[in-house]
């Protein structure tokens, strides 16, 4: 497309100096990257951030959001069992950013790459409305692929980290929750810097057969709900064995809305045959692990101990499809 | 991201029955799509249109739109000499567009899809102001690249098709600009409905040694601005050389201004070694073919026989670095 003056200027200024592996044949300044084929399958995903939906720049700092933009994409690889190798990145600008802000974006996704061994090999840039940072990341498959299909009655399922934090998070954030001191610190850096798991999905990648996963970014009934309809299955989620953190309890107590129902969070929802503890799970994955149900026949979710704290979360209706209300 | 419920049926409404190739051993539905990998170094590209920026909905249909979302994109695969292979769509939606919308868009974006051979492989949806469609397309290398830094004093420089009706489509639909009959009609459809020089780039690739060339987005001088740096070279280009279509004359007349300043055109812009006419290059690519000028040594590219037409188009000021003016 058509470019200003600016936007060039933009694109070799934030392409200066990028990080690049013996994988990258032609980085950006030319009309395509060019990369080594792979030799394993590739995995291929693509996630937006805009400025006012997803995230409002007072939040945090340019650093941050330039690395998260990179980590909601790299979790699918992750949640795939997959090794991320590189990206293009679409940036949509507006007025009132200068130089100094992408600098600093750049900054951060450019770290956010470094420590996934991720290329950033093009972009473009596109003036817009609203700020949107738009990433296409490529991935290589390992020695198993982590699917939404894979779950059968009797797996078992599992949940990496906590949940619901980053939801809590982006409420105080938004204003509409209070929080104070280290609980807050804790749930508004899950929010503005989350984790993917990607050495967790490569050695769930090696397990036979290889476990059902799936990333928890749409919350984890929502995210385990695409499993159960991918399968065609069912599933009993035990509400006590919902993994919260000790902020997310000073904050919300035993209410498991927003550990069910809230998103962001990027940790990984997978179900095993059965035969694995939490403990040699945490272990295996280097990240502690909650088995929080199981896997039945049927299509519905249900949840037990707890019926109260089916998730209601404004705008979310999916547990009807689910059949859990 | 985390989704609405509305976008979640938006995405299996709109990936439902897309084409899918040997290619593709994994489409639209699981945390990434996978594909097999390539047998050539593999091209990557990312390119964006925004509603209010690139085009207005009242220009064109959805198909149309949607299908010429895929060809910037495309083009830029053609100028390397690129297949192009899969793609991954993010689409930011707004209100006010319903299902209908969508299903014509992604209407056209398949058939073009479908007509370069490339596979929508994956996708994702999120809310925005304004519409947008960001797609990241990948393709694979032929028997040689076309790279922007392949240009060497002695080569003649060449440009498929005409030059700057895009740009005079573009003024007509933003009634910066009257016209009438068919030349608006062509110059309009110039705009709306470019065509990706996919098989011309293909037969240039399989020249020797490769040629140095680039896809005219930004308008020809300024692309040729970018062949110039990255080869270290400069050109002289003949003013009476520029093709330019009847219907450009009919309304702009022997003013070149935006044939050599207007973008949007998706033609190829390439360097070869002296010795090919413009006829025996026409019958080779496929496509009428017009030599405009010479590579030289230096830094400058300096228009011949029509100073005067030197481009002055709005918020655009790349000669300064190529010191034609």
């Amino acid at each position: 497309m058509s470019k200003s003056p600016g936007e060039f200027e933009l694109i070799a200024r934030l392409t200066t100096g990028l990080r690049k592996s013996r994988r990258t044949i032609l980085g950006p300044g030319d009309d395509c990257a060019i990369i080594a084929p792979p030799r394993t399958p590739q995995l291929v995903t693509i996630d937006s951030m805009v400025e006012g939906v997803h995230f409002e720049l007072k939040w945090g700092t340019p650093e941050a959001l330039g690395a998260r933009a990179l980590t909601v994409n790299l979790s699918d690889v992750a949640a795939m069992g997959g090794v991320a190798t590189a990206c293009v990145v679409n940036l949509a600008i507006r007025p009132g950013l200068g130089a100094r802000f992408f600098d600093r974006l750049y900054a951060g996704l450019g770290r956010a790459a470094d420590a996934a061994g991720v290329d950033i090999v093009g972009g473009n840039i596109t003036s817009a409305e609203a700020l949107a940072i738009t990433i296409a990341l490529l991935g290589e498959t390992g020695p198993g692929v982590l699917l939404r299909d894979a779950a059968r009655p009797g797996d078992e399922v599992f949940v990496t980290g906590t949940v619901g934090d980053a939801a809590l998070g982006w409420r105080i954030l938004a204003g509409k929750l209070r929080a104070r001191g280290a609980a807050r610190k804790f749930l508004v850096d899950r929010f503005l810097n989350p984790i993917a798991r990607l050495a967790a999905g490569q050695r769930l990648a090696r397990m036979t057969p290889a476990p059902a996963a799936i990333d928890i970014s749409d919350g984890l009934w929502q995210d385990l709900g695409h499993v159960l309809e991918r399968s065609g299955v069912g599933a009993e989620i035990e509400a006590r064995a919902i993994p919260t953190s000790t902020a997310y309890r000073a904050v919300a107590g035993e209410d498991l809305e927003l550990a069910l129902g809230g998103g962001e969070d990027y940790e990984l929802l997978f179900c095993l045959r059965p035969g694995h503890s939490e403990a040699s799970l945490t272990r295996r994955l280097g990240v502690p692990v909650r088995r929080i149900g199981k896997i039945i026949r049927g299509h519905r979710a249900t949840l037990t101990g707890g019926a109260s704290a089916v998730p209601r979360v404004a705008g979310w209706d999916q547990l009807r499809t689910y059949g859990t209300r």
